[in-house]
């Protein structure tokens, strides 16, 4: 990928906090809380911090901000320009740390704190104790201060970019070592495919897969998301086995899936073509302004005709996390639109108890004048 | 293992429901409702219905149930003996899932149904608003039903002990290959290990990794959790090399650390003792109707008469979940105790940005008079 210095990427997280903190100051929000912990994972922390584990984050509308991460070791090598405050000065407690940092910002007037929209009930009670006899106003809504970080996030910075790509250019080498394997015959369980790529792609430089792999032979891949992910059955087979696997580089995954075909049915072949079609028609419907949903609409009416049904959504935004806004769905309000600088899969897939399942996914990148897909994968007919 | 049945594993589940509808008949509540979703895991809905994945389940205090999955095919054959709705039936949202099932349950007086206590603050009012027009008081609380299961869940069933054993015993027999590469020196990066771990645990039988495994060689042990999890450093190297992993049979994993020590210096083997002295101390702690607290400050005391600071607590409950009830932290209420069927994590740790990190965990079977140790994970001096 093309190499960013340490002053431009610092500039990035620099631009990312600024734009928060001024759509703070204009909504009138004095402070908002971000947590990312075992039961609420939320990437926005390394987002706005660059450190990628477990944290609080707490960032007032004039900007001064507050990370305080669960390993200080793991801070001090990954923070960027962001004040760091052990986790163990409040006991390790949420409410704590954050009633202790907003009380060191002697704000005076209206005080309003959005904390996270995840927060459980029992916990924003907590929240509200803690931090109402102070004089702040607590927030918890669904259109919030968090929302709108979603929806920053969806539209990626030039960095997060080219990070998608380089995830995406080693994901493709990944794919074309899986060709090698499959034209050589030395792929012969989906456990082999899986491990293939978890060594690959550390080889390659990336960090980890962006979630479980799911190598699903024939007889397993009826499910949408195979359970277990992988095991020691065959992979290939005849008939229809699935791969849907995704490379992480600096924290940006790429998702896709690929089916192996061999020695299929005519009903198992329809499955196929059908898929392909649905791909095929939905590409140039992602594009900037065009409504999220008609794209979703179109894959539903290709199946729709053929008496199929798809039982998932037509895709989804990646990035830090492996679903991200916005949901590729008929369901999405007309003024859902594509953007420039979204990253979504497009991945149609159908399944069938009898005939198994076959699933295509490629990464799109919306471009100011259409789209480009980021990612290579295919239908492989051996 | 020992093998059950089909009709004595659907005993098991029938059981857990029925001791679960007859604490909601004694407590007055109607019906309870669990989610296992992406943001929000919760593997209670496995217990009780051996469903594996995404879902919502529905009880009535009378023992009527409902699964609700995200995958009907995987449900066909997953669940046991419970009814399974569609989801699609409710356009897949959870609110509109609960209404519908609460309305068929023409109930007919007080009616509470608990939602789970991790639902967040906004998602709760939805519920209110759907529910509470149908007469349905929402609850939503820190101690309750679901509460009761966390509580339930650490007393493992004969069932979910032996599954445990068998993954104790796969995580053995795993270490044992890791015993071998180490003297014959073919392991050599920490990818090396882990992707032995993956492909091992498969030919063993065993679903998949507990959580992501943490190999981490002298230059990243300094942290808790190194990050990321493995990567192509070497593996073992001259001074402490940490290995954390689990291995999940059929849903319960074991969670077993180790660390290779090579050419320690003084300081390091400083630390190495006192972990181990830790370990050695604490385990007879690990016994029916002991403070749970006192395990963990017998430690703290340990580490700090050296004046060193362990940063993590002393163990965790584990089972469906990696990090389950109780923690073993000097923290616990004092009526926290130990209790037989428990299997409770013991992994004393020292973590220095200088000198590396050191961790000896295992996992401790607490029995009607002591405790049993099932797994044999250890320091491994080369």
């Amino acid at each position: 990928m093309r190499s960013f210095s340490r002053e431009e990427i610092e500039g990035f997280y620099r631009s990312r906090r600024a734009r928060l903190a001024e759509k703070m100051k204009s909504d009138g929000i004095s402070a908002a809380v971000f947590e990312d912990s075992e039961g609420r994972r939320n990437p926005a922390v390394r987002y706005f911090t660059g450190h990628p584990s477990d944290a609080l984050y707490i960032i007032a509308d004039d900007g001064t901000d507050f990370l305080i991460p669960w390993d200080e070791n793991l801070a001090a090598q990954k923070a960027v320009g962001v004040k760091v405050v052990p986790y163990n000065d409040f006991g390790r407690r949420p409410v704590e740390a954050a009633a202790g940092i907003l009380g060191s910002l002697k704000r005076k007037g209206t005080r309003r704190v959005e904390i996270p929209p995840e927060t459980p009930y029992p916990l924003f009670l907590r929240y509200v104790d803690a931090l109402a006899a102070e004089g702040w106003d607590v927030l918890c809504r669904e259109k919030s201060t968090h929302d709108f970080v979603v929806e920053m996030r969806a539209r990626k910075d030039e960095y997060e970019i080219e990070c998608t790509r380089e995830a995406a250019r080693v994901g493709d080498a990944i794919i074309g070592e899986i060709g090698r394997g499959l034209r050589e015959g030395w792929l012969k369980k989906e456990m082999d495919v899986a491990l293939l790529i978890e060594s690959e792609l550390r080889r390659r430089g990336c960090e980890r897969t962006g979630f479980d792999t799911l190598a699903a032979g024939p007889s397993r891949s009826w499910a949408i998301h195979a359970f277990p992910g992988y095991t020691d059955a065959p992979w290939p087979a005849d008939g229809l086995s699935i791969l849907d696997f995704g490379v992480v580089y600096e924290g940006y995954t790429s998702d896709t899936t690929l089916t192996v075909v061999r020695n299929a049915t005519e009903r198992q072949e329809e499955l196929v073509s059908l898929v392909e079609r649905a791909a095929e028609e939905c590409l140039p419907l992602y594009a900037p302004d065009k409504e999220i949903r008609a794209a979703a609409a179109r894959a539903d009416d290709v199946f729709a005709r053929a008496k199929r049904t798809m039982p998932h959504t037509l895709g989804h935004g990646i990035g830090l996390e492996i679903h991200e806004f916005p949901r590729v769905s008929a369901k999405m309000d007309a003024d859902a639109k594509f953007q420039p600088g979204m990253v979504v899969t497009l991945e149609p897939g159908l399944y069938d108890p009898a005939l198994g399942g076959v699933r295509l996914e490629n990464d799109v990148l919306i471009t100011g004048d259409g789209n480009e897909v980021l990612t290579h994968s295919r239908i492989i007919r051996i």
